[in-house]
């Protein structure tokens, strides 16, 4: 795919797999816009007073139809968009075909190579001579990586002319990186600082990016304020928890049609995901095995009936392997090699390095055999037995199927919207500093408000008498910042 | 598509949409071979033994990845086999191509029309000179009825010229079929009295078809044997409940990728598939209401706390609907103007007249608009509102998802080889008259035996001394025949 | 307690524990009332007319408030009643006493001896010089049996004078038996004989009792007509299935207190009981592993999850043991041993050998430490570590809790109302032979219809059409005989 | 019932029902030890250090065999105890007995009056010459509040010699508190004050109690230093949501022995306790609807397949009402008068207001038949329908069962033991304020891991580079204080 830039006759650059598909992805874009209330009520709420008005706003998020519906959210509220997935497996490509054509610039297909991957990060961050975006919509982190590594190579740059060395680091990905910003530096040694410069805010859809924030936070180098919008109660308890526990077992259904009743699932990390997906593994009928480092989460998971035990000691017992934990070498290719024949293998929580993708693709005379894309047969020289891994390791969920469904994205993206709203009325205000901030709870109460109405729920009414009597306000917020829900 | 029948190199027939998809469906017969240990431990007992050398099998069964491995177990076992699907959506290409290419005759395709599907049926039962097949594998009855029909057609053709006369009946599908029978008595008046003849029997699959055959055996109208395999408790109370608690979500998710959690799932029927559909909308997190005119289902669906209502009391608060009742006009046209909109109405019992197709389609100005194949939604034109309608009212399972998963079709397909070989191994001895019969205890208790294996379940032994005391053999059948399990 | 007959003020004989109670029974019978819409709905249609009118009663039964409901329901009809418990610990005295005071003739109390139990079946068999009942409710069989004993041993004795050896057998309950039989000898040496002749049958309520008399009648030597109600499906898959469910934990809470969540349930057999002791241990959060010797069942508990092994491969990680077998041996003194400390047994299928009580109390040097009635920790000698077990070993639920829920026993219990009416309307009519009946399906069907409407549910009618279609009448019976549920 | 203290042999003083329980109290405490793997790690690893050597701890906390491991394992590790109940009806008459005789200075028992009540805490306060105690265990917080209504007492009577006037306020209860503090007054006008001198600190059980702290923290009158035990991670997430789950079905089996399955269970508030009550309700076959004031809890409740709607709307439909609010004036006699016969009502989660017990009482006409203690039907005289009340509105699982099981109130405890330890242990450094505190998350995580070898559970080991990765130390706490679990 050569890696050049397309325009719409309007003029709109993109980047997509087959703009053929638009009408297709307009079609599902009307569905899911019925269970999305929460963006349908703030283009009610918000759409007439046109808030982003001149606001341009990048997006690093995968390119779904249900982010099709946040992103023409974000324009109906007046905002510009440029767009790219932030996993290459995860892009619709006929959510990505409909909206390059009618609302915001698309850089996103499914199955990018890396070096796709980044080219398509840099075309969402690059808006041209004005320089870089208003505010930025994250997932993961990586468009908030590329400028922070972009400002630290050019202030170096600025200070001894020294430019990144991408072999200075076996990280294949973080060799592209340092590609991008040694090519930049050459071009606009001050690119990136404009771009920071320029920036408002940052609002981070997940617990990765949260986590890369935060440490940023904690060492001074956060360049720009930041919104967390993962640990909205909204978004954490709900997509995480509600949204894996639906997408593992169609991930898994679409990726190899087996009968999850009756096998052994065993989940990494007893989290939200974890959670949600072991959830759905005992209903469907499986016998369920958690792993945890946490011993409250193990109690929890005890709690619930399931075994908890370490991989290790089950590990051939055991049919589908599921990685939750946010964290790397959860499963290792000596264990890939002692699992039963097609012994199914995936992640739903992070990158791909909760499995050992790189251990197994480099085991000596390991034979990979694609059953159908993102489902591989992985055949070891010796035992003749092979495993099924799934999306290369990849998330799963967006590899396989489609995501998260649409209702639970909308409570995510409600999130999403406030948070953007937030940091672009506070752009003057200084209200946010160079920190992490997590919205306020009566705006997650008011993201969950959003949604009860479309599933017949109906609200019961605090009386004055009784909001006393608990010495909380009759509109809320109902709870303590502690509270855990 | 032209109508032509097409030949392999080495002559074998067959009719499917495209042949380069063998290698994939083989890649996915391989795995599917691993979910179906029943199947396989039949090719081990009786393959050295080719008990099926001489037969020609013909099936009428959703031409599907776990048919095929059916298909490659009576070819192990000697028999020469035809093949057509009963279900114009569920034909699995790469299934059918790989077969095709590699073990059987095979006329099916997914997208038949009807005049295609009762095409193909015809080829499969078409054995040339030699007359029809010796056994039948059917589905649903329809080329147990196609014989049943030609047969009756010969015969008042014998006695009196009478020909067919299409036009006699206003059922689609029964005009075909009279068609068929119209133009063989042109080319051959005896082709089906000849085929009876040579037939030993049938094995029938589903309650549909085991419920016709009933009817037959009671006007004594029957041609020749039938083993009702659906009332195997491994065939009815696994597949029917097992293989729909699976399958329903999936073809939900794949068609619409609609959020189950809190939504509101009407199922009508609270037979075996509606177990399944109904405990699985609930695991999934939905609110589940069950129709039923049987008291006792319907007490048992309150035990597992589902409200039972009508159709009527419910129908504009309901998101999703299943129809699972093996009868008709279950949800009509009327039914479907006071839904929400964009409710789902979807059938996974029966055929399509469950759901009232022909009112939505006849309805004046309703508009059909095609999301993808399989999954439309229909507009009203006062309303503006519409629903969803999976698979044209056919089995949504099969329409939107790949049906049932391998590991629960290999307990019913078992039962169909078991079937096959007792109906072939006592083809002279008299033990089966023109009768329905199920297979008895100790064959069914074999065919869940063979299944324990694949998920590390181990049987107690029970000693003399308590088979005694309880007056059962030691090896079974350990239940009375009146067992409900 | 000295086993003397009292009468009370209007002549009643009876013989409970404590007269005083019969108030606060009589508050839970008209609770009970409330959650027993059959029963009441039979007083509604037939009390009118008094069909029971002359016709004298015994029933041996667990002496429980459900059960009170169902003796008034029979002397509402017309009846008269003598009644004895089936079980030493299943009666609820201020329900024996309210019953006694109030309505029949009662000889039950909680904790009889094995002694006291045979003398109160006597009792309540014996209706004076007019020789025994006319029908009988029976539970497990014991009345029955008393009477087939007694008429063999008077054939013997007419014969050849031959008295019964209580010393000729091992059970220490069977020589009871004999010694009753033994001594009626010396009084009336017709006793037995002149009562089958004057009996018109017996309804019978759970497995074991049925199997003794499918048993007899496959012997020749059933001495009157049978109905099997357990196998009524409003029986035998609601109170087995459902009463358990509900019963096992209510059981275990109030013998123990014990936290089942995080715990490891083992259950014995998955027929209905078990599938209703396993549903409730997992929905408690337990972890449950099942044995089963028939391979059909099995693979039903690995559909739901639960892991199938055998006893001897689990005893030392198990929390709570669970029989439900109806056969015998099950857990032997050996496994005991080898149990977790502080483990609890219980049995909640059968008698008393599901577990083999005799061989822990005579096990050399154990110690049985009382904790309260029906709660008993054995010590063993050498570990210095105990078991738990409950209601020695006899029904559980009886024992330790208040049996199965009136709701559940409403639908066990107007199946027996319409049994004993079907009986005695029959008795001249030569309709039941001395064979074993099944009540037909129209009336299972009703008995469920009439537990609807209290659970707010509503039926939906068939039409005449779709009636015609699927070959059934639009009143019912919807099912074929073998249908499953 | 005389209030006079009574002393055993060794010159312990006490007040309880019945001491010759004491034997089977010391059984159940036994069985209870085996369950509370966490109280028994502290005995191990504390008790040889004596930490509570010369500290006098008071107790208000229902006095159940699971709080006697408690108190004996605070005595274990050196401490002097006194105790009462914190609820009317919560005391194991058995427990209290036992303790009273063997460990600690007990004033409770099941069944006393409000008047009663006061008295006991009174007593447990009252250590003689020496002033109060050094530690509070409080639950729900009253002997903290009759200490600050004291102190408060005090100080305007050392002002102005204000006396406190009991007719000033309409709450029964409070004009006790008033009498107590008044009559004090009059022997001693700075016990209260000599009292929180002397005080170290108090750790609290509940969310009752916890809030009342917070509310003084933000008045500034917290007299002394409060861990809030209660937002422990095992504590509330525990306690409240698995022990709930666990008892609200044990009390109404115990109370009523309805049949759950089929029914109606309408749960007032979804927060843990809520939650655990719903899940309960589910998993026995209830259908479930929830009310609830907060959109976040709400929404969590339709994810699981809850209909949430307000009491109004459904108030006749329902079987069983469960209050678990926290809040006043949830079920008012007028939602009452509209229920269905013999709806259940009843409350577990905070004081006997949630329902309005007042309104019932005073209402004209209205008739109380007690069925057993904790159990009345009340009759309204209009229709004469009835409802069943229990616990007299008061917490039903403690005031109907036993309250939570031994295991998940061993989390709970070993959260008291280790916030005492820290008071005491800290009493000198100037670590508490007079504000209120949450133990740190490692301590939270020890009291898990100490529960999971019991379970069989075993933990994962985070590796260095793993731990390094995520930037969490490999021993942990795993988790940001602002995680939800």
């Amino acid at each position: 795919m050569a890696l050049l830039v397309e325009k719409t006759t309007s003029g709109r650059e993109y980047k997509v797999k087959d703009m053929s598909q638009a009408d297709f992805g307009r079609l599902e874009i009307e569905l899911a816009e019925v269970e999305m209330p929460g963006l349908m009520a703030c283009r009610t709420e918000f759409g007439p007073s046109q808030p982003f008005k001149g606001a341009k706003i990048t997006g690093s998020l995968h390119m779904t139809i249900q982010t099709a519906v946040l992103i023409e959210t974000l324009t109906a509220l007046g905002a510009e968009v440029r767009w790219c997935s932030c996993n290459i497996f995860s892009t619709q490509d006929h959510a990505a075909a409909a909206i390059a054509r009618d609302s915001a610039a698309v850089f996103a297909w499914k199955g990018e190579t890396l070096q796709e991957y980044w080219w398509c990060t840099e075309r969402a961050l690059d808006w041209g001579r004005g320089g870089g975006p208003d505010l930025i919509v994250d997932d993961g982190g990586d468009a908030t990586l590329l400028i922070h590594e972009g400002v630290k190579a050019e202030e170096e740059f600025a200070k001894n002319g020294t430019i990144p060395d991408p072999t200075s680091t076996d990280n294949p990905e973080f060799q592209l990186v340092l590609t991008i910003i040694k090519e930049s530096l050459k071009t606009d040694p001050l690119k990136y600082t404009k771009m920071k410069e320029r920036l408002v805010g940052v609002s981070e859809e997940t617990t990765t990016g949260v986590k890369r924030l935060y440490q940023m936070q904690a060492n001074g180098t956060l360049l720009f304020p930041a919104i967390n919008v993962n640990d909205s109660v909204t978004k954490s308890k709900f997509d995480n928890l509600y949204g894996c526990r639906h997408s593992l077992p169609d991930g898994l259904m679409r990726a190899t049609d087996v009968m999850i009743a009756g096998k052994v699932a065993f989940i990494a990390g007893y989290g939200d995901v974890g959670k949600g997906c072991a959830a759905a593994m005992k209903q469907a009928g499986a016998r369920v095995i958690v792993s945890e480092i946490d011993p409250i989460c193990a109690l929890q998971a005890t709690m619930e009936g399931l075994q908890v035990l370490p991989l290790e000691d089950v590990v051939s017992d055991v049919d589908i392997f599921v990685t939750t934990t946010g964290n790397k070498d959860i499963i290792m290719v000596d264990h890939m090699r002692k699992m039963k024949n097609n012994a199914i293998v995936c992640n739903i929580g992070h990158f791909d390095n909760e499995i050992d993708m790189h251990g197994l693709e480099t085991f000596p005379g390991v034979k990979r055999i694609t059953i159908k894309p993102q489902t591989d047969r992985w055949v070891f020289p010796d035992t003749k037995s092979g495993i099924i891994v799934l999306a290369e390791g990849r998330l799963m969920n967006l590899g396989c199927a489609t995501g998260h469904p649409s209702f639970v994205m909308s409570c995510s993206f409600t999130n999403q919207v406030i948070a953007q709203l937030e940091l672009w009325n506070e752009k003057s205000s200084g209200k946010y500093e160079k920190k992490v901030y997590v919205l306020p709870k009566h705006l997650d109460e008011k993201v969950a408000a959003l949604h009860l109405g479309k599933l017949g729920a109906k609200l019961t009414k605090l009386s004055k008498d009784q909001a006393d009597y608990i010495s909380i306000p009759v509109e809320g917020p109902y709870k303590p910042a502690h509270y855990r829900y």
